[in-house]
């Protein structure tokens, strides 16, 4: 369609219709009635009629990132002549209001409603249409001077729009929230790593007695597991940086003009300061939702690194009396409404309910990844809510495990020594000395005499001089053998 | 403690609180400040620091069946005389309005917090501890006449009453919306099973074409699944019907008087008019949770079975001109943002993404509830958030499904006349006649050369006498073998 | 098909063949080569070729089910005269030898096959066909007198054979070995319970220290969860009992007599002496597989329960110094090929894992079932190993589970009545006394100082005699309030 | 332990024990009675007896990884003396037999085990020991000259070498496997892609016809995602490349010397001509098995996009009459017992619950993995065993799914264009040209009058020069928008 029209004035109108009542808007199916004081249209006003199940809202971040979208699209469209400039320039300024999230309340759609999220895309397209609308002087509903399907999403499709949107949302939320998250909680584990690296423990394998360790080193190994988790979530999540834009209704690119995908992704990245880039392939980006599921790999094989550490950190510090007794955390609330003065390991608890949540929600986004058929995969809402709600609660859990637990937890080094005295399974280090069956026979009468390990030791033959020079505790937690 | 205190007069205030800024609250860790303007005390406040994270809420209906566990436990407290009757009284009016929803904004508390859901219990005790204080002309705060804890939980732990007002809270929401909801659905599909009982059609295995059978026994097909689904649901939800009142902190009722439990079951259940009781084993109801693992067990089959029926649906429907196109689905909203006049199975769509939805919670309920360790399963939010979210869009995705979708779904016979011309599988009935080998023979050869069965036998050496007898397709939608 | 041949002399031949190199085969798509020793036709050959996936075979109790679902059918042919009554007679001794395990080596498909087990059960058919025709001194590979399918499968399909085979294994092996596996644990748990119900300990929640109970009180909360348990598992078996013979290619039973299903399915009860009926809905029973979805769903709810049970096993068995220490386990091996005397819970270990696979396999069954199409649920294969593998592992593991580590468990009773005295957590028992406030006051006072609870209680205004009275270990095993 | 012995013949015996009855073997805990024609000691002999549960063995693939292991510690620890160089090379010679898979019968010990796999390291111990006693004419049983602890087990632990065989086993498998069978899947894909990049047909998005595009387009983008899902399982395989060995007993290096662990990854390294390097943290390596959950989740990954692909494949073959029809598989066997003539997507279908049985494995390695505790992630068998199967059936069914169904796949292209004649989305093209709202009221008016778009638009007033210039088919597979 040529386009000739002139440039109206752009008002200075703030964001909000003073109207009560309905107003009529239209799309091709006919006439519908929507809240006068609200911008979105016929489609936007059709989908809360017809899909609104349980309470799950489309996320507020990928209208957010379709305001990156639908303003890298009007910018190439416009500098293409496709767009008259002043269409793209208003465009442009309403985008930007959505990108600030000035226009949240506008987007109420759930999230069970169209697989291809065409809805939200529809009612990103009606909002940006009639609030240009409004800053025209024009009338609300009227889809002129700018068309939500004509203009706003002129060289778009649902299909190539909604993937990219959940790619920049995905993306901003796991670097932006999560990632800083997991750091922050690596580095003040390393602090107490490095703080208590002196203090000798006995280890646990089986949960069963074993040889020493210290305490710094233990806490190391949590360290070197969140660097490999912060290294695969930022792997995974940089798959995401390849944007369907330009795929068009089947990815063929139909109706948009020749290179509008390369253009429109290095807008996007111009405007976020992320390097997105045009996927390689727009079949792909558009029948699966393959790089989503690998992201979201990335988040579930996080929490399983956290619900590990949250896991050891509530074993370590039960007690105070009956427990294993090593750590003591940060009394933030009382723990107990019928036992009074108990303080429970709440965080830690916390953490682990929300990684089982992260968990189960890779289940959801396997197999809606899995259900694509042909040109779409039709399962884009449930993904990218369980993506954005995984990468959230993973960041924001973090956060409150780090300042709430990690930093207040002291170390009760009268329970770790009382251990070191107690446990037999120093006795390993006489085994390369004395051989494994006599180190077992030492062992077995400590238990059953109840004896110190020296006790047994020196009762099985052993001399003390043998004694103190092999089986000392720190010695013990660094490699090299004792000789006879 | 002895309590001889007399009863003042309440007074006739509505819910809310004037006041701003912040007011004092405390609780055995210290003082705390909270808006002045919420009930909420000193533990609810700490909560919401220490727990901000996500955005999941714990749902309000967990706190409209605590309105019932904390009414019951008062009503049996005041019988007993532990509690002075106008304490008893007070607390019942309160508890009421928790019932009702009335005090939900001040249930301010996340899912991601203490496993034993202590918080959310204290929430509602320093809540109600407030309202009933405010109603006497009291000082919130003073936790005087009426304490939180001395008071409204007296006789009561977390550990007893959050598991009670879990199983409360799901049993209302699966009898109360998923099971009629799904009935209806039921019902709907019935009724067109029986509209279109004498329409032929060619069944499918395999994706293939196979044997012929009616658009109204395929139907019925899907109404038996529901019969069997919704039985299920019905069984899993009975088992919620066991309160751990009665338990107190460990299972062994310390604080609580002998009978408390049975009695405040009973007590719920005259509330409420369902059929509750006390739970045969305190141990076992305190220490897992297992009977809401097994309920949203029942729910996540019935997920199972709602995916197949809405996906066989949007396949039939697929078209209009290179699908399946047998059905015709109501054409609710466009479809497509850059294709016109597209209709899409949408309805079909939510409900796959909703099932995959509470297929992916049974994971995070599954591993939640093996998880519990020895007196307590600290892993009640995040099961009872799961549950409740899967019974509720379940619920009213077969209500949307039923009413946007299968009510108005129509049959194309044009096409399921020119399937059953075209089909060659009916060439099955003439393999009791002529033996399988040979009725083979024919099929390959109508494929092979295109032809339609009848000409493909004939020219194989079958009688058109022999095969129009045969090969009656309203007849093969029926047992009974056909004689040479 | 008229068939009017006349019996031959059925042979007293054993099992087996002595031929050697390959026999010809043929089926409707041409001839193959079988191995010359073997019984199996040209189908089961060209599933062997093509499906060659991995090491997963179909297990051999489908097969032996299928010998029933064979035999019935037969059965109920020849009486109804379908076929002739040698031909019967002949399948039928042919079945008890399948059922019986002695052809188990002629049945070795894959799991990864056709989704209907169209392959297993043309297996069957072929593998009868052939020994039959051994027995009455025919031609290997003739399919005569006996056709594999005009006469084995006469009146059936894959597509009703095979779930029929599915229900009856699964049943057979649920009921079985799992139950009573299950029950011989829970008996072997509850007779613990008795033994130990006079001993105190301190109870855990949060895995801190809580309010006493006694070892018998703990454990008879395994003994209630696995009561629950059981009864679950026996209720989702019980709807394995609906088979979908008759129903045959689309459900409509085409090509079967009517009433076909019925009889065979009261023949298979009267051969098994099980309660077997035929499915209400035959559309039902092979266009889903909801019935094995939820029979798995029990036996994953089960694996909920044991997780559980063996976890705090292996918590509270967990030392011998540094651990919790409450229990000790039987030495059945060596713990660790480098620590010397090492002694490690792995029966529980094995029945973490175990439990762990269940539950996986849960998701398998769960994706499987949701997957059908139409009139066909093409994802049997898969269910079936799953759920049978379940149902095995199960099993066998409550037998290890007892036999090793239950049974021989002692208890510790230095180590809780340390923990007795140690613990402050019977503070809870003062609260109904001198208040909530005050009691915490003296809990707080207690761990801060490294006193006793009756230390920091008289440090705390409480007298000797009030603290004697009510702070009895084994009097807060029981409901019942103390009063000032 | 001093070990001044001097080197013994060794003798030239093959694999194998010709003794009957039984052998008196010992460990730690005393002894026990072996079957005197195999290699294996009492701890193996243990575990079998207290582990057969079920039928799944440890897989091979960890003996034979475990060959390298032991042989690296015998190399690394006689060349630095620690091991008389004899006793060294008849370690080195037995663990070639060990790797050439010739002892695997000597290995049969069950998945359900101890956590840690130490029963599967001291099978390898005791049977490298025997065997090495064997070859000097020693005493099987002895433990002399070569002792399984002291010796095949030197500077090693369970909690090293396990991990470390994982490692290894996982790698050799995904690496010599499941990658190469992708690739040429993938490989198969493009030579389709490429045959067809002329050929159009009718895009479906929500399974509804959409806008054309190539066949060969529609390929590419399959080949795209296994692009994509290659370079995914390959980086996630790169995370094994780290070995556990040098953290002995709980990762401090305990009776290991200084750089064992360099030491014996470059030597593994030599020996397989793999990158294997030592780990980083030796306390992560075994408190968590992290990598090897990632490692599977890029397997996972991968079932997720061959779903998609085989998914696709047998909706778009579905038919021959009443589906989708556009293309036709291989008939590699007989579809049906009962239907004559039928072929169905048997590949497809296999390859589909391939995939959910790896979907499903996921979970099991994702909660196994989560569940480690302190110094050992003690869920190490079931680890290991589901990912090598997922890894091997994802390898094998790539192979079948491309030889048996890609590469005979053919495309109906009678079907194609009869498609693209009727369907009325290619209204699309218009839509620049005269506005979506018109091309919209097109649309409908051909569905709904049944007519072709090219007549429903002359209806509406386009122009036939307009309508022949915009709608053409071939035009409309790529980028570049229309005008009027």
């Amino acid at each position: 369609m040529t386009d000739d029209s002139t440039a109206p004035k752009i008002l200075d109108l703030p964001i909000g219709l003073d109207t009560t009542g309905e107003r009529e808007e239209f799309d091709s199916l006919g006439k519908v009635q929507v809240p006068a004081d609200r911008y979105w249209g016929a489609q936007t006003q059709r989908s809360l009629e017809h899909f609104n199940i349980g309470d799950d809202r489309m996320p507020k971040e990928v209208y957010h990132a379709y305001g990156y979208v639908k303003k890298a699209a009007a910018i190439v469209n416009a500098k293409a002549g496709r767009l008259p400039e002043w269409k793209g320039k208003l465009i442009e300024q309403v985008c930007d209001e959505v990108i600030g999230g000035e226009l949240d309340e506008d987007f109420p759609l759930y999230v069970w409603q169209t697989g291809s999220g065409t809805q939200s895309n529809m009612n990103v397209n009606e909002v940006i249409s009639n609030r240009c609308i409004q800053l025209v002087g024009g009338t609300l509903g009227s889809q002129t001077p700018i068309h939500p399907n004509d203009h706003v999403n002129m060289s778009q499709s649902s299909n190539d729009t909604f993937p990219s949107a959940m790619h920049i949302a995905a993306y901003m939320m796991a670097i932006g929230k999560t990632v800083p998250a997991m750091r922050k909680l690596r580095d003040a584990l390393e602090q107490k790593s490095r703080d208590w690296d002196h203090i000798v423990k006995i280890g646990r394998t089986h949960l069963e007695d074993a040889t020493p360790l210290t305490v710094g080193q233990e806490w190391s190994g949590y360290v070197g597991a969140l660097d490999d988790a912060i290294a695969e979530v930022e792997h995974a999540t940089h798959g995401l940086l390849k944007l369907a834009m330009g795929g068009t209704a089947v990815g063929t690119g139909l109706n948009s003009p020749l290179g509008f995908g390369d253009e429109v992704a290095a807008t996007v990245a111009a405007l976020t300061g992320l390097p997105f880039e045009t996927a390689d392939n727009k079949f792909t980006a558009q029948g699966t939702l393959d790089r989503l599921v690998r992201a979201h790999g990335g988040l579930k094989a996080a929490a399983v690194t956290l619900y590990k550490i949250a896991n050891d950190f509530r074993w370590l510090g039960s007690g105070p009396r009956t427990g294993l007794g090593e750590l003591t955390f940060p009394a933030n609330e009382p723990g107990s409404s019928i036992m009074p003065g108990k303080i429970n390991p709440t965080q830690a608890e916390a953490m682990l309910m929300v990684c089982i949540q992260v968990i189960s929600s890779d289940v959801a986004v396997t197999i809606g990844g899995a259900e694509g058929n042909f040109e779409l995969n039709a399962f884009r809402p449930v993904l990218i809510n369980n993506y954005l709600h995984s990468a959230r609660i993973l960041g924001d859990m973090c956060d409150h495990f780090r300042e709430f637990m990690v930093v207040g937890t002291k170390v009760n080094e009268d329970k770790l020594n009382e251990n070191i005295e107690r446990s037999v399974m120093m006795v390993t280090a006489l085994s390369p000395v004395i051989g494994y069956d006599k180190s077992a026979a030492i062992a077995y009468y400590a238990i059953a005499h109840d004896k110190t390990l020296k006790e047994a030791a020196l009762a099985n033959g052993v001399t003390e001089e043998l004694f103190d020079r092999v089986v000392n505790p720190l010695a013990l937690t660094k490699p090299g053998m004792a000789s006879a």
